[in-house]
């Protein structure tokens, strides 16, 4: 059985990520389902924080208590996704399952990094610890300016902490996935998150069929 | 304003930490209540998991959720813990308040590491970018057989998750805050916790007066 491949889909709120990743999901669960079809899972969708019990507890906290020191935000998320790797990805893609994981790593570096400031060795020597390795096969960075993706977010209902803060906080936040792409090329791809949601879609399926040859 | 003092207890279930916390936080009001005692809080008694309100919210996690892998459940007991640190423990002391705390990093040490086998290198990260340098200024060291202690634990009434645990397991709790306070001798002292409980008190305030002459 070959290793699933592990995709994340990056980006500042109202970006496209939740759609994106469900879209995403459907068709390469299309584009998979060969013998393994009646399995009914050759993908997996998953998001953070959460994507396991712990995960989900943790979610609750973040979310529901605070403000947090920087540093201790920085360990709650990463303590949420060392279950969501240990109980979830690891398994899933051992198993030959694909992942497509909205928000993980990269959210961290972007919001608590460059965003809020924290040391970037904070973040290095809690990255090395929860993910003993794990990188993911793609990162979709879905870019898209802060006042637009927040004109989204706001449209669709649902606010958080993170929406009501400054546009300066978002510009960060932006600057910081944008280097994280230009840094890993490798994994990382840019997409225009400006388009209409089947036009995102089309591209991001372009780039995954071009990297990873579903 | 001179800096308050900071006194840790630690030690395995049921050695009396919380027991001779109140004790020593009230015999010591009483030796420091000078010019401010009406001020009310020149010792202040607290505990861990807990004594904030984040990281209160982490200890119901901790408990109510799990079982965690190892390395999560140390980043969760460090996220508590540097809330603790930046809201409580540090302010206090620098108010001149004397700090009190029922169990600190050494019971990371003594259960993650010792007890589960976390590697030392990520409590030594994780310790780091909490403590930013915080030390305790005395830490005694409650010690006693583990059976001694699960019995006067279990007598209590309320258990726990580790109480569960095999004996090997509190075998290797032990050890570990042994090898602590043989490591740091400067900061720990061990105290036989067998005593009755007026007894432990008294070793306890002679060790303060000589380590920090209130
Ligand atoms: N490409 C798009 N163009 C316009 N609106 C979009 C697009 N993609 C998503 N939306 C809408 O914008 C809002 C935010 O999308 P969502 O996928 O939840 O973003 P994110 O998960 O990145 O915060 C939702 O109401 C969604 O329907
Ligand atoms: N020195 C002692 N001798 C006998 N019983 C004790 C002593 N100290 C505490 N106890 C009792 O043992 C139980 C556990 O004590 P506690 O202070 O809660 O321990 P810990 O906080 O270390 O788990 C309590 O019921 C307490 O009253
Ligand atoms: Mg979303
Ligand atoms: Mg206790």
């Amino acid at each position: 059985m070959p290793r699933g491949r592990f995709i994340t889909l990056e980006g500042g709120e109202g970006a496209g990520k939740s759609t994106q990743a469900r879209l995403l999901k459907n068709t390469l669960s299309k584009l998979l389902s060969g013998s393994l079809a009646a399995d009914g899972i050759r993908v997996l969708q998953t998001r953070e924080p959460g994507g396991a019990p712990g995960a989900e507890a943790i979610r609750g906290v973040l979310l529901g208590s605070g403000p947090w020191d920087g540093i201790s935000e920085c360990m709650l998320h990463f303590a949420a996704r060392r279950e969501h790797v240990v109980r979830t990805i690891r398994p899933a893609l051992e198993a030959g399952i694909w992942v497509v994981c909205d928000r993980f790593v990269d959210s961290t570096m972007a919001y608590q990094v460059f965003g809020q400031g924290v040391p970037r060795e904070v973040f290095d020597s809690l990255a090395k610890m929860t993910l003993e390795g794990l990188t993911p096969d793609l990162t979709l960075m879905l870019d898209i300016g802060p006042e637009e993706g927040l004109t989204r977010a706001t449209a669709r209902g649902e606010t958080n902490r993170y929406e009501a803060l400054d546009p300066d906080f978002h510009a960060r936040v932006r600057a910081g996935f944008r280097a994280i792409a230009a840094a890993e090329p490798a994994r990382c791809a840019v997409v225009d998150a400006t388009a209409a949601p089947e036009g995102v879609a089309a591209e991001i399926l372009r780039i995954v069929r071009a990297r990873l040859a579903p």
